[in-house]
C-alpha cells in the first residue's frame, strides 16, 4: 500500500463526448455568443476594417485608434494613481470607464478575450459612483470607478456563470463570490468577464462557448491560460485590474505570455468563496488561488490590500487574520535572489535563457546578491502535483463534460491524463503526495536559509508564449502551486526577437515531455514579440515583501 | 460516487493480534518498566504505604505529604509568575525543580501517569540554569526553569519515543520535536514523558508498555485521553505545564476530567514537526494540534507567546506567521456567550447539567451576555470526523500493531471502528467530508454572527470524568476538531456530588450511542469528586480573545 507511485500520466479515456447530445446545446451556444457579440457597442468599437488580420500580428496597441489623448492618458494610469485622481475629483468614474471600455471592447475584438461584455451597466454603475460622489463628497471605498475585470468562473449574481463547461450554460449565478462583492463594495465597475478554457486546465484558452483568445503581442500565439482573457485585456490595458485564478499557473502563464505581472498569492490569504469549478468536494492537497493581474507591481499591492483590508475571515473561517502589512521596498543591494536557469525537466528555450541572463546581470550590477538554484525534487513535485489535480479519477471534469457530450479538446485530454487520470486516488495516496510535499516545503525553505536568499527568480513556462493550443508543460509554475510559496510574474521589458533567439537545434532532450515542449519553439521568427517574462518566488506567507521586492527587480531589470 | 455515505461506524476486524510475536517483545517492556520504576527516586518519593489504596480514593493532594511549605508554595505558584521569581533571583531553578520532581514523582506513583521519569537529568539541567544565571545575571530564556512535562509522543532526541506503540519499543529519536525544542531553548526543564493509550485514540490511557493511568481526584475514573498522563500530573502539580495534543479531544478531555486547564488552538499556530504518531502521510482534512494544559488560564497565554514568539515559521513552512497578539480581558457585562446543553446526540449527564446552569446563572449575573445555542449538524459532523480518522483504512494503526501483535483493547477497537473502519476511503469521498467542514464551518461562524456572540460554552464530555476504559463518546470535543474553532476547557470549581447529581434513569437514549454512553454515569457515588469541567469555544484564528475570556469566565464561574 505503501509503495504508491504517483505517475507523471496516467490512462484517460475519452468517453464523454455526445454529438447528438451536444447537437441540443448548440442552439444556446449561438445566443450566448450572440449576446457577447451585442456587448460590442459601436460607440466603443474599432471599426472590422481596422483590425489588423495577418497571423502574427501585433494588435496589442491597436485600441490606441479609437482613445483621445485624454483615455490614452487614463489607460496608461497605474490602478493606484487613479484611484487617486478619482478620489481627488480630478477625473470622473465615467471619464474612466469610458476610456477602459473602449479598450476592453477592441481588446476583445482583437484577441476574443471576453465572455461576456456588458459596457452599458459598466457606464450606470460609473454613473451612480460619480453622482454618490458629487452628493456626499465621498467615494464608497478605496477602489471607487476602478474598471476591473473578471475571469468568468466567479459567481457573479444574476449572471450566467458556466466556468467554459457547456453543460453550465444557463447556469444563473444566486450569489456573489465573495472577492468579487469586496471588489464591488470597494466601488469597482464591471463590464467584462473573460475567456478560460475547457476545464480550467490549459495554459491556453480554448472553450465550446466562445472559441480560441489570442495573445495581443502576436496573434499566432495563446495568451496563456487559464486566466487567458485577463493576460490579454489587461495586456491591452482594457481594465485597469483583471482577477485570475491559478492552480498550476493559470494567473501566471497569461501574465507572463501576455508580458504584464500576476501575483499568485499564498494560499488562505483571499477568499475563494463561490468560484464555479467542476470539482466534486473539496480537495486539500493542491488547491486554487485567486490572485491580480496588472501592469504595474504597486497595483497588486493595492489589490491585497483591498482584499485583505475586508476582513474576509469574518465571514470566511477558511480565511486567516493576516493583515496586509505595509513594507518597504527593498534597496537593490539588499535584494538576495537565486536564479533557476534549468527545472531539470524542461530546459528554457533561448529567448528565455537571453531573460535570466539579461536578469542575473542587472540586478549583480545593482548590488543584489545573485547566486545558483541547483534544481532539485522538481520531477517528483511536479508529478506529484499532477497526482492532485486528479485525485477523484477526473470524475467530476468527466461528469461535466458528458452532461451536455460537449467535444474534448486536446489540451483537455492532456490535463485529464495527469497524475492517475481516470484511476481515482486512495485517500492514503493522497496523504503520501502531500507528505511529500510537506517534505520538499521545508526543504526549499531550509535551502533559501542556507544559501541567504530572500527570493527565486526563474522563468514562468520553459519558453516565451507557445503557439495556440500546443503547451503542455506547466512545472516552472505548478512547482510552486504544490509548494505553495507565492510569486509574482513580471515582464523584463525583453521581447522575443527571431535575431538573437535562434532556436538550439543540437541540444538533445533529457526526456519525452522536454522532447515535446522544447521543440515547440521550433523557429525564432513565428515567436517575434512575445514578451519575455520571469518569476520571482518569496517565502511563503510573506507576500507583502515578494510582492515589493518584484517592484524592484522589474525596475532594476527593465530600466 | 457522489453517493458516498460517511457513517459513524464501520467494520473493523481484529486481525492484527499475533500471541507468538508479542511473547518476544515482553521482556523489552519489562526493561522499559524498571527503568520507569528506576525513575523514582527515595528522595523524591512518597512511602509506598503513605499511598491510599481504596479504589475510588482522592489521591490528588498525596504530594502534599513530601514537600516542605515553600515546595508547596512553589508547585501552586502559576507558571507566569514562577518564571518571574526564577528570572529576578528570587527562587533557583534547582529549588522550583525539586518540589515539582517531588509532586511529579509522587504524582506518577498515586496514578501511574508517566512512561518515562528522568530526575536526574532535570536536576542537572536546573543547575546549569543556575549556573548559567549566576555567571551571566541572565536567564537562557522566558521559560529559564520553568518544569515542563511532555505526552512521550514528541521526539525527544536520544530517547526512546513509542508513541504507545510496542513495536517501537526501541525507537530512539534522532532529532527534537520542534515545539519540544522551542521549548528547551528557552529555558524549560524536562524530567518526566507522560502516559497514552494504544493508538493515541482513546478517551482514557491504556497501553501495552505502561498500563493504565487514574484520575487523582477519584482513582476510579480515568484522567481522560489521549494526553491522560498529562491531565493526572497537571492536576497534581507536577508540573509546572503540561503539553498535550488533540485531535478529537486528547487534551480537552484530560484537562476536564482532571480539573484543570486546557487549550486546543487553531491549526498551524504551533508547529507539529517530529510528532510521532501511527499515521501513514500526512491528511489534511482533520488535524492534529499540540497545546498546554495548566492550572492557571494566564499559564496558556505564557505557554503560546513563547512558543509563537520564537517565529517557528521560520523553519516550518506549514505555520502561519500570526504573531501572538497581547489582547485585553473583555470586561464580564462585554462577554458574549451561546451555551450548548445538548448536543443532540448524546444528553448530558446531571453533574454536567448543573454545571452549565451554575455557569449561565453566574454569567448572568455577572452581566455577561447568555444565549441559547441550538445544536445543528453535530452527528452529521461527528461522523465525517470519524470518517476521517479512519481514511486509510486503519492501514497506519493496524501495521503498527501488527509489527509486535500487540493485544487490541477494547477502546482501540472503539476507535478502528469509526467512520468507514477498515474501508479505506477514496480521496474524493474525503474531499467530500471537507466540503461539509467547510459548509458547517461557515454556518457556525454565521450562527455566532447572528446570535451576536464571540464564544461557545459546552460541556468538554457529556458527564465528569468516566470509569476507566469506558468512554467511547467524543463528540463534545470532536466538533470542534473538525471545525477547528479553537477551545480552552477549565474547571468550573464543582465538583460531582452524589446528593446534587443522582443519575437520570427516566431519561429514553435517542440512539445507540447516548444509549451507551448515557448509562456510563450509572451511580453518582462511584463518581464522587469528579471535576465538574466545561469548555469555551471561540472563533478560527482567534486564539489570544478566547485565552483572555477564558480566564474572565472561570474566574466568574468559579468565584
Amino acid at each position: 500500500m505503501t509503495e504508491f507511485t504517483p505517475t507523471y500520466y496516467g490512462s484517460y479515456t475519452n468517453n464523454t463526448e455526445d454529438p447528438a447530445l451536444f447537437e441540443t446545446f448548440k442552439p444556446k451556444i449561438a445566443a450566448y455568443r450572440a449576446k457577447l457579440e451585442a456587448g460590442i457597442l459601436d460607440k466603443y468599437a474599432l471599426p472590422k476594417d481596422a483590425l489588423p488580420q495577418d497571423p502574427g500580428s501585433d494588435v496589442a496597441r491597436v485600441a490606441e485608434k479609437v482613445l483621445t489623448p485624454d483615455e490614452l492618458a487614463i489607460v496608461d494610469t497605474p490602478a493606484h494613481q487613479l484611484v487617486k485622481q478619482i478620489a481627488s475629483g480630478r477625473l470622473s468614474a465615467v471619464q474612466v470607464f469610458e476610456a477602459f471600455a473602449k479598450t476592453a471592447t477592441v481588446a476583445h475584438q482583437a484577441t476574443n478575450c471576453a465572455m461576456e461584455l456588458f459596457p452599458d451597466e459598466g457606464l450606470k454603475r460609473a454613473q451612480e459612483l460619480d453622482d454618490h460622489y458629487r452628493k456626499t463628497g465621498r467615494t464608497v471605498g478605496p477602489l471607487h470607478g476602478l474598471p476591473i475585470s473578471l475571469k468568468e468562473h466567479y459567481e457573479f449574481k444574476g449572471r450566467v456563470t458556466h466556468c467554459a463547461t457547456v453543460a453550465n450554460i444557463e447556469s444563473v449565478s444566486q450569489e456573489w463570490c465573495s472577492l468579487v462583492k469586496i471588489l464591488l463594495d470597494a466601488g469597482a465597475v464591471f463590464y467584462v468577464r473573460t475567456t478560460e478554457p475547457q476545464s480550467l486546465m490549459h495554459l491556453c484558452s480554448n472553450n465550446n462557448i466562445t472559441g480560441k483568445c489570442c495573445n495581443p503581442h502576436n496573434t499566432r500565439l495563446t495568451p496563456g491560460g487559464s486566466s487567458s482573457g485577463e493576460g490579454a485585456i489587461v495586456a491591452m490595458k482594457g481594465s485597469a485590474i483583471g482577477v485570475g485564478s491559478d492552480i498550476g499557473g493559470s494567473i501566471r502563464a497569461p501574465a507572463a505570455f501576455c508580458g504584464v505581472f500576476g501575483l499568485r498569492p499564498t494560499q488562505k490569504r483571499l477568499t475563494m468563496q463561490h468560484c464555479k469549478s467542476n470539482s466534486l468536494g473539496v480537495g486539500e492537497a493542491v488547491v486554487p488561488v485567486l490572485g491580480p493581474l496588472a501592469r504595474h507591481a504597486e497595483d497588486l499591492d493595492l489589490f491585497m490590500k483591498v482584499q485583505i483590508g475586508a476582513k474576509p475571515w469574518e465571514t470566511d473561517p477558511s480565511i486567516i487574520p493576516l493583515p496586509w502589512r505595509d513594507v518597504s521596498a527593498p534597496a537593490s543591494r539588499d535584494i538576495k535572489v537565486a536564479v533557476i536557469c534549468d527545472d531539470g525537466v524542461v530546459k528554457p528555450t533561448p529567448p528565455v535563457l537571453r531573460g535570466l541572463r539579461h536578469a542575473a546581470d542587472e540586478l549583480k550590477a545593482a548590488g543584489a546578491k545573485v547566486v545558483e538554484w541547483k534544481s532539485f525534487g522538481v520531477e517528483e513535485l511536479v508529478t506529484a502535483v499532477n497526482c492532485m489535480y486528479n485525485a477523484d479519477g477526473n470524475k467530476g471534469q468527466k461528469a461535466a463534460f458528458a452532461a451536455s457530450g460537449e467535444p474534448i479538446f486536446a489540451l483537455t485530454k492532456n490535463a485529464l491524463s495527469f497524475g492517475k487520470a481516470d484511476e481515482p486516488l486512495l485517500a492514503l495516496e493522497e496523504h503520501l503526495l502531500v507528505q511529500t510535499r510537506e517534505f520538499y516545503r521545508e526543504r526549499y525553505l531550509q535551502k533559501m536559509l542556507e544559501l541567504d536568499v530572500d527570493y527565486i527568480l526563474s522563468p514562468a513556462y520553459s519558453s516565451v508564449a507557445p503557439k495556440l493550443e500546443t503547451a503542455r508543460y506547466w512545472g516552472y509554475t505548478s512547482l510552486w502551486n504544490i509548494l505553495d510559496f507565492p510569486n509574482v510574474v513580471f515582464p523584463t521589458g525583453l521581447k522575443c526577437d527571431p535575431a538573437l533567439d535562434a532556436p538550439d537545434t543540437s541540444y538533445k532532450p533529457r526526456n519525452d515531455i522536454e522532447a515535446y515542449e522544447y521543440a515547440l519553439y521550433d523557429t525564432a521568427d513565428d515567436f517575434a514579440n512575445a514578451p519575455i517574462s520571469l518569476q520571482l518566488t518569496g517565502k511563503r506567507w510573506f507576500d507583502e515583501e515578494l510582492v515589493k521586492a518584484a517592484g524592484v527587480v522589474h525596475h532594476i531589470i527593465s530600466a
